[in-house]
């Protein structure tokens, strides 16, 4: 239980160059400086888990699930820009699975507590109801930022956008398929351009604020970097769900050619479902790394 | 855990009248047949809490959050259509909160199994991921409905979709001040609208959606009931927020004079601060309850 202590002593944001920034954003930025854009999805669904961590009964899935992390973690750390698990792969498995969270995001505040872990639970609710997720995610978990709903507005969404010392990363144009259903949606302007443009222009007021664009949806990202051409892009879809990386760099970047938080879960995670699999995934990880390198250097 | 026996032997919706309708609608149903009407939100804020419960350090949160709800349970359920606690009020307390969750919702398994728990959860990712969240919801939890978000459209929802015996209750018009923001996008059709259209035309092949609109709306109301004659609407917003509650009945009801679920959480539940609280919780669901008879007998 989150002891009340939690709640105080927060940074807010600072003052850089006239303009808020919080202090997930300065994380990474110090990641980007350091030529580090890849996302690791922490998407560490026990029952995908190489068999050696589940066997026998002898560990529970608490045990198994931030064993698993741990070693993804240490393989691949020096190359990240930022970890982001997805809350639905650990709640699937209760109380085990709300512990394998919370231990594998203090782990990572142990070791590498540069690196920012972005909670991927795409909650939102209206009002003070949202300060239990708020505490959920940034006292509990310890969680860096947070990706949220945008359907509610942003008058229900200010117990996050209050939180001026993390970060709020709101779904804009997700990279599934049939996501136009209502993403699309509008004469004109596109829903998700809306929210682009709300949120550039008005939910950013502690300066903590990112969308979520796939990379499956190349037209659509670089409409969204000419709406909003300062603020991070969180980008899933690329690897398994198919999106090109070189289309994803050039639309995606910003004016200093950062700005991008490049995401691959099953792609690294479950590369090998051997022994081998922290292995697997550094080489992955390594692999997509140097070609953000290459991509952005022929820009 | 959940364990996998739990994945097996589901019901699936039953074929009625040539409609297939979901078992959750028929607990619903059988409620309404009953007069019965009110939804009681299980928002319990731990710290919100009767000193009684909380006293002294003696108890855990899970225990005391379960306790009170098992005292709320107890004074209301033979007046009410539906519980409904709201996950960010357990998440907050992590593992405690998520046992104190889990024990409610089996409590209410145990003592009333007639009265349907929606799980207000608020949840939507894409895909295979929202397996995740099925599990939680439906196995761990054993609720009989969720609440989700629509943002991301039905390709991405079809492992909620496809529970054809539990209920998806999606956001359509949500009752805080501010969600005209986007839920009122649009020219012409608004984006509340086209979710209502959409989830009444394709969504709902098992039977099994519902919507979600606030009291606060009473327009909107109208034009949802318009468009979706025959989907139950949860109706948060009476109470506390200010919804008026002939005009909630006026435009909420079906043609059966039926198919709404109103709901009421901390009117309810924190009515009295003090060790009367389930009393007082009972006099509070009984007024609504009566309020609702005698606005249905003069419509």
């Amino acid at each position: 239980m989150a002891s009340p202590e939690n709640m105080h002593n927060r940074p807010s944001s600072q003052e850089v160059d006239g303009q808020k920034k919080s202090q997930f954003i300065e994380m990474l930025e110090n990641r980007w400086s350091e030529g580090k854009f890849v996302c690791v999805g922490l998407d560490s669904d026990y029952a995908k888990l190489p068999e050696s961590l589940r066997d026998g009964n002898q560990r529970d899935a608490a045990e198994a699930i931030f064993e698993f992390n741990r070693e993804i973690i240490d393989a691949t750390s020096d190359l990240v820009a930022a970890y982001k698990p997805n809350t639905a792969f650990y709640e699937a498995y209760g109380q085990a699975g709300l512990l394998a969270l919370t231990d594998t995001i203090w782990y990572i505040k142990d070791v590498v507590p540069e690196v920012p872990v972005i909670l991927d639970a795409k909650r939102a609710d209206i009002g003070n109801t949202n300060d239990g997720y708020v505490k959920f995610a940034f006292d509990e978990c310890r969680a860096d930022a947070i990706t949220v709903h945008p359907y509610l507005g942003k008058e229900a969404m200010k117990p996050f956008l209050d939180r001026a010392d993390k970060g709020v990363i709101v779904l804009a144009k997700t990279s599934n398929p049939g996501s136009g259903e209502f993403q699309n949606f509008g004469d004109g302007m596109k829903l998700f351009e809306r929210v682009a443009q709300n949120v550039n222009d008005e939910w950013n007021y502690n300066g903590n604020c990112a969308l979520v664009v796939g990379a499956t949806y190349p037209e659509e990202l670089q409409r969204v970097r000419e709406i909003a051409p300062d603020l991070p892009l969180l980008i899933p879809g690329i690897g398994a769900q198919g999106g090109d990386l070189e289309r994803t760099l050039e639309f995606g970047r910003d004016s200093r050619n950062q700005g991008m938080i490049i995401n691959s879960s099953r792609g690294i995670i479950f590369a090998s479902s051997g022994d081998d699999f922290a292995e697997a995934a550094r080489r992955e990880t390594l692999k997509l790394h140097n070609q953000i390198s290459a991509g952005l250097s022929q820009l």
